[in-house]
């Protein structure tokens, strides 16, 4: 699938992208063109990816890339169709390459081409309040209403029967059917990714969008980051609480509950049917199954099983947790 | 005392009322009417309540209430005046029956009555930003201020010597004197109440209000939420720093202080006089006593009696938690 | 250096400053004016300043003040040129004081001399979103950009090279070059504090603003509270995450890393090079060494001396902690 919301600058020509990353090796067709760059699983034969850990090893011996930029011990475990560029930093140069082929991606100023919806096509098929706002690319189903001072900001797609609150801002976004979001929040800005460096930190680009399922609700106050290579996905039915922070590349199952002032750090996968108390916090690239129980207030620092119930900092068996408790 | 806020649209016939529970029974009036649904104590004999946990079986003694939704089990505890209406959920059973006395308590999508403030009659009276709106049934008091963009939506009255921040958005709250809420809250949207169903949550009414008494603070960026049978209601000269979540039916005492990013889930009691530390959580459906300080970032899940000092998760005695740390 | 953003309303005759604070001394000269109030080291010896701790014993001895508000026993360590004028409440004096030389530092009404950007000076200069709001005493650089609904209140400085958000409030704030701040944000209103008193609290002046540095970040629902005697300050290249809230008078050092939902309370001082986990809390009036590493979720509630690693609640030794966890 293509990037729906950023365009691709692409293609490059491949002695413009190791120019770029500061390689110096020789390739056979020095007017070779990549069309995009993907990770080692979407990546097909047009395209250039990235292998940055060995947890990827098995997808990498199968990856489909052109080209791969990796380490010089990675490098090894690339098939023969793939070759690897050499670089220090692998994510570092994925983040440069990335921001080439999608420049709009690595800024989020405000949208300046919204344009107030009583200007807009949407002024007669949508409930809407005062002073909302709608950038370009915008597409608005049936029966929806947006609140007053919200602005839909360009690349978003919005379902039928949804009610968006007031004073929420959404960008990047595709909303699903039946969703529900609440005054105040802001969904869909770039993550809170960068490589720090002194003095200038340097932010990475956020190329994934925010996708929200059927009848999801989202609390007053929160805020969902779009993923960077890959998407923030809420699950069908979902429900949030008020002031909850949702990051970049986190993934949430079917059918589940957070309570008030969660947060999940990037990159976690929740299962289906998973209740997570109030204030409970989920570390970044943890797996919590499926019909899994979090007390509020709990630090979740490790994988969580599917039908477990869990409690405390570190949360722990919550049966275990009462013990140490008394 | 009936609702202030959200219309009955009762009196309902008896044999509406069973048909839509679905519950067969014979009663001696069908035309038999009832004008109201309340709780236990405050339902009289024009009215129907609800009973769905033994630990109200003194109230329902008592109760003054015509007919009772509740259990086979429960039903036998009721006085004679009042006649069971067995179902097998009796909240799914309350929340529909709510929902057909007051449909307008179940969905929260933005008040389009709204008028920006200059064409109404606080234009001259309130001290006003620009784009202030303001809805129906709306009473403001003398000496008041309310910044830019807020939003007073149906349904609030401010008493006198107020001052409403800026971006702030307010429904369904009774405000009195001397109060301030800063920028950036939420006041009155309806509670994360719901029964989970698969693929798609059954939201329950919520028909009570918020209420602030004299002399509070609200920091910037807290959401309070309304109340679903009962009110949320923050007590006299209680200080609420930035980002707290206050959830539904909590109520709170006199000359309180809660630091910034607390969190009180839903129907808990607050007294007088307590101090609770920053990002300090309190479970649902507790009773915190009188001048009792809570340690910052505590988890608090179970009742605390006055004049205790307690901190840790889960919170304990306070030289307990102190000498565990060591 | 004199208050770049609140008025000071002095000189005050010494013989109103001794009926204010009810004192009954005899002065030397009862037509002696003080020109400021200050704190034991930046008073010089035309002001008054305060003593309320024995912390500040060896400050207190080489102020260069005229008047010092003390207690009797602290007022004796006092030198000879600096007059004790002793009082019950320290820090209630104190406030009263300021209030009077600083009478718009109490309230935090929200800016009515604002005005639409495009009846201002900068409506060409800055790339500015709809409904933008500009009060007085403000400043923009160059190639900045504000987005919608968003409002610089009085007192507000902006360098070259900003980027900040749709919805966020600023004001009393000095912000400096290749600052970003996002979405709902709420930066410089009045901190926490105030003296509890029954049925009605007294809020104390703050006269402290918010400075942030080259190259900062602050993430969306973010709130920066202003110092009451001395400023709050944000380091260079320091990024905070979304829903973080710093209270007054904090100071953060350079290259620092808040994750999402930090809390900071009141007069903590941050080092350079420090990482804090997303929902970490840190007691007020401690000090975090640099190249500190504080584990999501942990609750600081002592000083963290330089390069160590805290997790935890309370925070300990990552090793410690780990140790006790299993």
């Amino acid at each position: 699938m293509s990037n729906p919301f950023f365009k691709n600058h692409g293609p490059l020509n491949i002695s413009d992208v190791l120019k770029l990353l500061e390689i110096k090796i020789d390739v056979t067709n020095k007017n070779q063109q990549v069309k995009d760059i993907k990770d080692l699983i979407s990546a097909n034969n047009t395209d250039i990816t990235f292998f940055h850990s060995k947890r990827y090893r098995d997808v990498a011996k199968n990856t489909k890339a052109l080209f791969c930029i990796t380490t010089e011990t990675l490098g090894k475990e690339l098939p023969r169709n793939c070759t690897p560029l050499i670089v220090e930093n692998v994510l570092v140069s994925v983040s440069k390459l990335t921001a080439k082929f999608y420049p709009d991606s690595v800024e989020d100023n405000f949208d300046i081409t919204v344009l107030d919806i009583i200007k807009t096509k949407f002024k007669e098929n949508v409930n809407h309040g005062k002073n909302v706002l709608i950038g370009e690319n915008v597409s608005i189903g049936s029966n929806c209403c947006i609140g007053h001072n919200s602005i839909i900001e360009k690349n978003v797609s919005i379902g039928n029967n949804c009610s968006i609150g007031s004073n929420t801002i959404i960008r990047n976004t595709f909303i699903k059917n039946g969703v529900r979001i609440l005054d105040n929040c802001v969904i869909g800005k770039h993550g809170f990714g960068f490589f720090p460096a002194k003095n200038k930190n340097l932010r990475y680009p956020h190329i994934g969008i925010v996708i929200i399922e059927d009848n999801c609700e989202i609390g007053c106050g929160s805020t969902i980051d779009r993923g960077s290579m890959s998407n923030t996905v809420i699950g069908k039915n979902t429900f949030l609480d008020n002031q909850i922070h949702i990051a970049h590349n986190v993934k949430i199952g079917e059918n589940t509950i957070l309570a008030g002032q969660v947060g999940i750090a990037g990159s976690s996968v929740i299962g289906n049917n998973v209740r997570i108390g109030g204030q409970a916090g989920i570390s970044g690239h943890l797996k919590i199954g499926n019909n899994v129980e979090i007390g509020g207030g709990s630090g979740v620092i490790k994988d969580i099983p599917n039908n477990t119930k869990v409690m405390g900092y570190p949360a722990r068996n919550i049966r275990e947790f009462i013990r140490n408790s008394k």
